[in-house]
């Protein structure tokens, strides 16, 4: 893969990176096609990365479809498909780890220790192995956005991070690969962490902008059903991801949310007024 | 200095990298000119980085003389100096840390702790920021060049981490940008670092192949200096940089001794047979 990137940037061709975990649905589609109307080339990841789960998480149950994934990126017009294995990703004696302080440690980083850690690290590698003039990421995982932003910026990696809308579900669910976890009560439950953040953006227009009232309005409304477990509720600045009181300017909504066993998250950005 | 190298890499130019601390000496000069002979383009980085340095540490102190440097430079046939700011190289809310581990905790890690995630992170900035074919660092930093050699091996950066032999003053104290610490006294004792490790290839030439004994050899000659004190004085693999009992094959054995406020360190490759 390094060396077919590098024979690329030698013909003055530009890459864009979607890097994925696999098992692809039509938010990944859309990081690709944006991929492959801003660059000449697309490389599109598949690794399922073991550093950023955690000891009790579901790593070698995480879905995976090498078939259907491939004919999901070629309709989408990716050129390449780098597809590594462990062992070649973290050989024996694998040692290094990129850590970004600070904005690893909340939200997310609270209830999964270590995750952003493992994220930072693989997306490093990955864009050294590609050499990408851009990546591509969903708004789904914002804090990872802001992540890897951060590393990009902080360790003056010569690539753009692009990050695209969230793409959602008929009934509102955002589109993820933990998706396929839900059996059907779950997954008609699982639309409220969609309505959380709709009556939270109901509650910012008509006024409101007290952090505390908006996340436990919210989550009264998760408590609602019955499969649904909080992980976190918070309002918090779109840069620091530290909690806001009262929001001025703008803010983002963000929450995780178990559905029986599966961990969903979802977030939507708000502006005052 | 990012546009220059890229513009460089886009018309095809090898770029060599010599990454330092300025204050240039012989030591400096002979990777400059290396860098020279192999590369299209040399680029010298002259950074005294904060973040390896700990608290009682003389970051402050450390020299600078960029009129020096830079006659230097120039004579060693060096094309850009790349003279960086601390406040461009961590601006403010800086968090990214790129750390590699167990490596960096041993020898002058446990003396220094954090000052090897300092290492690791400027030099990976300096990667990305210069884009290097080849980075060329000297061989008296042993475990320094383990670890960045380890880092662009595990991260997967495509720059070839090349090492130079430790050049040395005409009685044998290895070249170091801290020797001018050293008053006249000093400077005389100073040569006991080198003295410890030609004692050592001695007795291992002699057959002798316990890393207690020349250790305890090591430190008995060192300790009849009045301003020496020794930090550490170690035998270990010289991949592992764990601590060698019995030698086998070969081993490195590594040193760092106060003289007077000023430590320096020394090493040496040693081979059976």
């Amino acid at each position: 893969m390094q060396e077919h990137a590098k024979a690329l940037r030698r013909r003055h061709r530009t890459i864009g990176l979607v890097p994925t975990m696999g098992y692809l649905h039509a938010g990944h589609a859309s990081l690709i096609r944006r991929s492959v109307k801003e660059n000449d080339e697309t490389v599109v990841s598949i690794f399922v990365n073991p550093a950023q789960f955690g000891p009790a998480e579901n790593f070698k149950k995480y879905p995976r479809d090498l078939r259907r994934d491939t004919a999901i990126l070629e309709d989408a017009g990716a050129d390449v498909l780098f597809y590594p294995s462990a062992a070649e990703m973290y050989p024996e004696g694998y040692a290094t780890q990129v850590n970004v302080e600070r904005l690893s440690d909340v939200l997310c980083g609270a209830s999964r220790p270590g995750h952003f850690r493992g994220v930072a690290t693989v997306v490093a590698k990955l864009f050294h192995i590609v050499g990408p003039d851009a990546a591509y990421f969903g708004r789904k995982d914002a804090q990872q956005e802001l992540i890897i932003k951060k590393m990009a910026a902080d360790l003056n990696m010569d690539v753009e991070v692009k990050v695209m809308p969230i793409v959602r579900e008929s009934d509102g669910l955002a589109m993820s690969s933990r998706n396929i976890y839900l059996n059907a009560d779950e997954r008609k439950d699982a639309v409220v962490l969609r309505q959380g953040l709709v009556l939270a953006k109901r509650m910012v227009r008509r006024g409101e902008r007290s952090g505390r009232a908006i996340r436990q309005a919210m989550k009264r409304l998760i408590r609602q059903k019955r499969s649904a477990r909080i992980d976190y509720v918070e309002v918090v600045d779109p840069e620091s991801l530290r909690p806001v009181g009262t929001i001025r300017g703008s803010a983002l909504i963000t929450l995780a949310v178990y559905i029986g066993a599966t961990r969903l998250i979802d977030n939507c950005s708000i502006k005052e007024g």
